[in-house]
């Protein structure tokens, strides 16, 4: 009847407005931020970033708004979205459109601040294996046959591109191949994951400080994130990024003059130029208070991670363990040299923890507060 | 060059396989299950159920499979999964394709012993409003201008259909219509949805009781679920099914006769008939110590609720808790009558708790283990 | 045999040493401090004490040093130890010594970096009830046969007096009667627990507020601290201090001139001139996205309360929830004047929530930051 | 005043009653035990124990039916209270009296159904160390000079000997001596404590072995314990017992015959004839799902204890975890032979996991549920 044909479409306008006001209330999402606190190190502000993701426009498992919501829920500043360009198993479903996904997390990323770069996984058999080009323009362009052709496509369109999981088939397919100097020289690989989820590379740790690359950790999450918030007992793997501002720009300048450290597990890695100011911007000593031989004082952290501390030198305590955000009671003996400690899940190289001194006589004698 | 492109075929295909490994291992998915912990009653194993979610095929944000997956990990036994029939706003990106959720989801639901039920939510402005038809053939073909039309066409697939959250849009457009008591006569309201998340529709009990309708309670889940576990803290709202069996027969033949229970939140709402059985299957009375005038007893509660009774006679505590799946240590003074409660979380009708006794006597005189 | 003999000797002395670094380890004790996050507010530092617990030298379950390290662990700053002088279960087995539980708890104190206050609990049957008396300097010498001695003792040492948890044993026995108008005219009622442990007293939060008396509220622990640290889903019942530093002498200033606060489950109850500069200093309004007649905000909650906003104006959303130390992403609608809202869990009189603005324009315009 | 002084004493007298109820409020205790899910073995039932633990009667931090609570809390069916006899750091405050912890704590464990064991820490320096003795009579009876004579009192008055925390100096205090092989010789040194607290002692566990003494593990614990429940990832180091029913004199008896295992971390270690059946009862297979040349199969596990199961066969994954009283959906290739795996965590001898089969055919041909 007439009638009710024009009624449903009525019917249909008013029900857009309502859905979406019952998907709110019946999405289950947390609707609050929890910020991760890692402190800023002179001159640069420290950004939380994840640069490798799916949704369901490849291999991954969710509308790619959620991937910008999991991100505002868990702390983070910025994200690439990066499907692969060559695995597209839902296609029967979605036809191929690569730039889709970034189009629609863009609005979601816009209302909840976070920065949003475009990406994409450009997608070969091991080796040469997989690589991620982000801060690219327009990912249907990238498309070739051959991985070189693929990264020569992303570099003219200014992308910074690293290699993804360089480990993942076996430590036999993840050799460092001449295919791979080749596009170091020519600008096409400039960074390596030497953490992808919870796993860590070492050799490629060593790679990047050979070769000089950029070191990025991520999460490579295809499923739902199932996190409220990144705590040092339960995080994302992630990339710290030194950037000059909070910015789209900035953190590519940073990833470009390879400023990042990245937190995966219980440790953080990257150089010791950038571990070194973080570990003394996050732990200050506080309240001493001397006794005959002895002084006690807090050794406050207030990054996210907890800290462990090994002795190095002759005295002070063996072990030192300096929970996130949080006041640990250490006993000293009085003496004017610093403490010499190493911190062993601060990884400056593959098993070689970041040498730190704590100069408890400064605090002792009132220079500090 | 030709070498190039078959070698990225064949590249393609050995990818396939070794990306869904590694998709494993980033998932992030809980790979356990933790059961629900709700007792068996006379005659009837107590399944646990969701007869209402949506995928990226209609308006919610998850792959279908990661419907089977949260349901598995969260210890349930059946999911219905019923996607808009009428409300598509993701058709620019995937196709109008009204059966394929279900194909998608079910070698997942295979593969993990979920049963899934196939769904759909027939979707129109209120009123009339939203009703969800499950164990239905083909979703396609039940489309039509009308709600009676969608809904006749259901119940001659076999269909149960039930009304969705009737007071979604307030009081004022959930009142019961001429419609409706239509409906209920062809059969074409079997139940309504007297919970939807969080929210509980004293009014749509009241209905079911005073109708002979069969309760139903869903999450309506469009986003990811966070849970890992359903705990009486934290669980989705879900209906319990008294079935004769766990198969999917027999999961609608408890419909269709509203063998049925409600968890939401932190009550458990029914009928009398269900509730009580599930009450004494929950809570056994254990390790009498008499002393004097008393009797301390261990309660102890096998459920995942916890349950709140409040003293109705003369004699006992005022209020006693019994955490879910925990034991609680209670003084009752000796006498040889019952001691008579009121069960507060249990709702046998809108603000009317389940009336219980509890026989302590029996303990004592060694009746009762 | 005398080498046995000798030996043993020796053994006790290495034993000492010994045994403490395994109880060091055995312990148990979290060794991490966690901040409770609320801000300062202008000219004071906001302190977190806890003027009311027991330990085994009355009828508490612990040596006195574990307030201490639960107290330091959960993020305190002071605490009292307030024993009772008239009810000592544990005499039989510990001799009376009203002084020796401060003089136990005192070094750990010093430890820690606590400030410990010496203080004890004056306990007469309801009426009068009990009555804490703290920063006294011996307990020993305040006994007396009736409460008003008592209490005039304790005020020549000093003392500041709060009546305890005038409901306890129900409304009737917990009346004003004119013992404590002379009490309060003598100034030997200072203050009133407005909350003991989880209970809140409306009755005497008026009274605090007519006859400009302290509010205080504690915990009244006997029994062990089950808590590493203070959140808003579970935390001490206690009175945030607004002190002029941080030190006994500036704690009872700001007790003698009544500025608190009670932070008790989800609310925090205190006088309008704390409350709103605290709600000032807590919430912030962050990256401003305009649209259209709109413009989404974060509103930043620094502090460890969860804050309710309900709507008293004609705009802006009807209720809003500000996790705690969370960002919770709002929309308002464009306009110059401040959105009008009281927050629901600050209450400024029983029932009565602090009123408050929200002026989203100024973030706008980018007049502040 | 005559009048007030008796008043004063009536008072007393109602305050016992009423502040007992107060301390009930105010204590924070969990009311609620959760049992702890280890299945019972053929012919025994499976008791959970901790066989040492300190009170403020020696250098522990709480009073004795603390202990009581904690244990009933988290689901323990046996303590000892082992104080120690030589050391006594507060009896400067709580006079001497040895026996007395067991008194105290005698009334609340029997009115929480808790089994406890009257014991006592006899403590000398290292070597030859400290040794507990349980199920002792008259603790003031034990003591002497050297400890071969403490030793033997305890043996006649029959209680059970073991040897505690045998690396707690140093590798080199904990060497075997030959004041040792007396004692087991002479029935003084009947099984050795392999686990203190999160501390396991390997060479403890091959001496145990070797000799033929019963494996216990416990707390040693001096503080309050912070649980409120015992789970996989945060447990009481606890000893098994495989006793013949639940009774004191069973555990004695179970002890004296060397059938227990240790719970310590994410290990469990005992004895093959006794792992091998607590496998078996833990693990189940079921819903098995043959497709083509797999089989997919839930391995549910009904235990307290995450499993690891390590691939020794040539077939089916390589690593199996099994979550504690969770459920694992695993999938094998189709074979008649049972697979090969070894329980990593399952210690059966220092650094040697548990060898089981898991014949899945048995599920899939329908022999078994």
């Amino acid at each position: 009847m007439k009638k009710n044909h024009t009624d449903m479409n009525r019917n249909k306008v008013l029900l857009t407005a309502s859905i979406s006001l019952l998907l709110w209330a019946a999405s289950g999402y947390a609707d609050s931020r929890c910020e991760i606190a890692f402190p800023d190190i002179a001159g640069y502000t420290t950004l939380k970033c994840d640069f490798h993701m799916h949704t369901v426009f490849s291999d991954g498992k969710v509308w790619p708004d959620v991937r910008v919501e999991e991100a505002w829920r868990e702390g983070l500043d910025a994200i690439a979205i990066t499907d692969h360009i060559e695995y597209l198993p839902h296609k029967g479903d979605i036809p191929k459109n690569l730039d889709r996904p970034f189009e629609i997390a863009g609005k979601k990323a816009e209302e909840l601040g976070i920065l949003l770069i475009k990406g994409a996984e450009m997608t070969f058999d091991t080796p040469p294996g997989h690589f991620n080009a982000i801060f690219v323009q327009d990912i249907a362009a990238l498309e070739a046959k051959v991985l070189l052709d693929e990264a020569k496509n992303a570099h003219q369109q200014g992308g910074f591109i690293f290699w993804n999981h360089p480990d993942w088939q076996g430590h036999e397919k993840g050799q460092w191949i001449d295919l791979y100097t080749t596009m170091v020289q020519d600008g096409l690989m400039n960074g390596i994951e030497i953490c992808n989820g919870s796993a860590y590379y070492s050799r490629a740790h060593q790679w990047c400080l050979e070769k000089n690359l950029t070191m990025v950790g991520n999460t490579d999450i295809h499923g739902p994130s199932m996190r409220l918030a990144n705590t040092d007992k339960d995080h994302r793997t992630m990339t710290l990024v030194f950037a000059k501002e909070k910015s789209l720009a900035a953190i590519k300048e940073a990833l470009q003059n390879g400023r990042t450290a990245v937190w995966c597990e219980d440790k953080l890695i990257g150089k010791k130029e950038f571990l070194e100011p973080l570990f003394y911007a996050s732990v200050t000593i506080q309240n001493p208070l001397p006794s005959n031989n002895d002084i006690v004082v807090d050794l406050h952290n207030r990054s996210e991670i907890s800290i462990t501390l090994d002795r190095k030198g002759d005295t002070g305590p063996k072990t030192i363990v300096l929970g996130a955000k949080g006041t640990t009671r250490v006993k000293f003996p009085l003496q004017t040299e610093p403490f010499v400690y190493t911190v062993k899940n601060f990884l400056i190289a593959p098993e070689k923890g970041l040498p730190i001194k704590l100069d408890i006589s400064t605090v002792f004698s009132g220079k500090t507060k």
